[in-house]
């Protein structure tokens, strides 16, 4: 993989450690300012813990605050904790409301107090930290600037000259939401028009009043799914009363929309969502958030264990009988695990929803036996090439089929279940799902050979 | 899953049903034209083929437009393939230039050469059908007005306000990029810099000299990635000597990272990504894209029969041994996966990359050691709860401990490989590793089983 422009990290880092262990801590400070805000938390976060601390204070206020921002909101906790609370104010002051106010959340409370109200504007923060942080209220940001609809288009350029956001916000505005006298949401104008209109229009007469939003309290994944349906680069929040609140803004859908595939991938591997970078994480913590569903596998392993050992006698006459154990858990694990897989992720991106659930499952049970089908005469085959008799490679075929067409049907059946009973359907999946295949497999299997080996 | 604004889509298309049935296409008409594009598509895909085809012609040919950008390319090809040249050459006339390029790229070549030909401005289609469909080029959009830096601000408002481009550019615009002389990018201007500075300043003066930007032939994730590193809206693609050919836009962002997420968890539970919304897929496409994983478990239960059999003596001797394998190799397939799906993803989104691999595996395999302590420990309980002999208890104990730690070492191993030999680590995940773990579980556990019971 390689890096556009040829910014080598690691050669960056390298550069800064000798600096820093030559004492030289102005060559360091230099080095981290020519980057750019994302580029300088990657290398912020290569340095070690005592390199961060001795480095932070000596930046530019800008500097601190885009690294703050840029790095995981726990990281930069505790990375401010040495800090004085003065310095550590003038640099909130200059982050963006809404990343001030994860940052917020995440010190211990009596600090965040303390910075909160010596900040310049502490009002542009402090309504953003009553909101959940998964919610539209919780990665909104309060930086904006509402036009009013009485406003001539002359009116509101000078309105806008005037404002000066940051320059984060600067650089991708391209719409600005109007309001009424109130607070209340009554339309939209793009920036385009705003510039190519006559400047005595009046707002009102130019802007679109037809606008989606959403409210503060709906969750941060819907508010992203809407933008991403739509091709929205912004999405106004608002409270039970229409007033505008704040803004989604184009960043915050594209961490939104990769933190909820994250999620969605590692619990489809089997593990709680993680919630940091991977190498943020301690042993520890990966290891509890993989525990459950392993231990999951005893409990499941009680309906395997009862089924093997229900067929004890069977297994000790014929041990060929066991060979195919494998072989038949591991095709229906599989293909139940390409079932929920591709299932999970067509709800998720809202290729399907639940109004499309019998078509999901009959489609998957076409699928199943197809695929089933196919198994088993491959399945077949393999266990005469193997020289095992007649009897037992029958028994492999049809349980292979079975297994497989009853592994597609769980594996689509289960995440519809889920995203009905407003579970997420990612839960249901992989581990769950091959555990209880398992079971059930291996009960079809040696069911049918019981009766065609006439045991 | 509840729709913002109650737009009911199977409502809609219900009274679109009914209007077609009392042969009032008028009115089936004016409900589609009254949503949004992306509504629109989604109603449209609802309808029946013959619906369809009665419908599209009556549609406005903006609205016709929208719909076909919105539909996937294959589905809009199929659409397409009643309507007249002359009608087809109006509606492509109105598509975003990318769009109308991946439209052409599904039809049979003479007709593309036909239509191509007939359009207002073939050239803004022309130059995107060179590239390929998942690079760079592929992806962006020609549709673009690029300010000369000579100009002054008034000269550049002058040029903006007779440009006039499609509404879904120019909701959306933020930025306008700059050229020399030679059409050579060489500046980045955002709207809100452009409309608060002097218009007798010269863009060369005010623009952002550091613009960040791809080739035509860099992968369409590499660029997405770029975008979302540095919260970019617009990302300028150029041709070996810097002309500016291009622009990758927001809404292309968010589409790609969408694809890409969903091939990833496609392949992580082991099919081959299926390239189309899931509905749309047919049954034996859908067998097509999974068969080949569930047929690669033929080869590796060769591995595992074989070891299987290998040990027959000993199952045959002890058949409480075959009770504990659904156990040992549902915990080794779990463990692995997780590791698996979670290497993948922080490879994807750049959390990690190949110069981490020591530090990866070696927090994996403090990660195993840890699990797998925990699953030895409750699994000897477990055996002795159960009335298993000590041991055998002892056996299975050691055995998952040693699992675990393999498969979470053999779960970070592959994909790091993979990704270093440019495979997408994506495909040796779930299903390849799991099974690869089976056998060599298998063998692990028997050894152990073997050496203890003294057989």
């Amino acid at each position: 993989m390689e890096r556009i422009f040829g910014i080598d990290i690691d050669n960056i880092v390298d550069r800064i450690r000798e600096a820093l262990q030559a004492g030289d801590v102005e060559e360091a400070t230099r080095i981290i300012e020519e980057l750019r805000p994302a580029d300088q938390a990657e290398v912020f976060s290569e340095l070690s813990d005592r390199q961060q601390i001795e480095l932070l204070p000596e930046l530019d206020v800008e500097d601190s605050a885009d690294i703050l921002e840029e790095l995981h909101d726990e990281e930069a906790a505790g990375l401010v904790e040495s800090l004085s609370d003065a310095a550590l104010t003038r640099i909130v002051d200059e982050m963006e409301p809404d990343e001030a106010a994860d940052l917020l959340r995440e010190l211990p409370p009596e600090r965040a107090k303390t910075i909160l109200s010596s900040l310049t504007d502490p009002n542009e923060v402090r309504p953003l930290l009553v909101h959940p942080d998964e919610s539209a209220g919780g990665v909104m940001t309060s930086e904006f600037l509402a036009l009013r609809r009485r406003m001539t288009i002359a009116e509101a350029l000078t309105a806008i000259r005037t404002w000066g956001p940051e320059p984060e916000i600067e650089e991708t505005l391209s719409h600005f939401f109007v309001v009424d006298g109130e607070g209340r949401l009554v339309g939209i104008l793009s920036l385009y028009k705003l510039i190519t209109s006559d400047p005595q229009a009046r707002i009102a007469d130019i802007m679109d009043p037809d606008v989606i939003y959403v409210t503060a309290d709906t969750d941060q994944e819907e508010s992203a799914r809407l933008m991403a349906r739509y091709d929205l680069v912004a999405l106004p929040v608002l409270d039970k009363d229409e007033h505008l609140l704040g803004i989604i803004t184009h960043d915050d859908l594209v961490d939104v929309l990769e933190e909820e595939a994250t999620e969605d991938i590692q619990r489809i591997g089997g593990s709680e969502p993680l919630d940091k970078p991977y190498l943020d994480t301690s042993v520890l913590y990966v290891a509890q958030k993989r525990i459950g569903w392993l231990l999951l596998l005893f409990i499941t392993e009680m309906f395997t264990g009862t089924v093997l050992r229900h067929f004890e006698r069977e297994l000790a006459a014929v041990v060929a009988l066991s060979f195919f154990i494998p072989l038949l858990i591991g095709t229906g694990g599989n293909a139940g695990s390409q079932t929920t897989a591709t299932i999970i992720r067509s709800l998720a991106i809202g290729d399907t929803d639940l109004g499309d659930a019998l078509r999901i499952l009959w489609h998957e049970m076409r699928t199943g036996i197809l695929l089933g089908l196919a198994m088993g005469t491959i399945g077949f085959i393999r266990a005469l090439m193997w020289g095992t008799g007649y009897d037992i490679a029958i028994a492999v075929a049809i349980a292979l089929t079975i297994v497989v067409l009853w592994a597609n049907t769980v594996g689509s059946f289960l995440p519809l279940l889920a995203a009905k009973l407003h579970i997420d359907p990612a839960i249901v999946s992989g581990p769950f799902m091959s555990t209880l295949v398992d079971a059930t497999g291996l009960f079809i299997y040696l069911e049918i050979a019981k009766a065609i080996l006439g045991m």
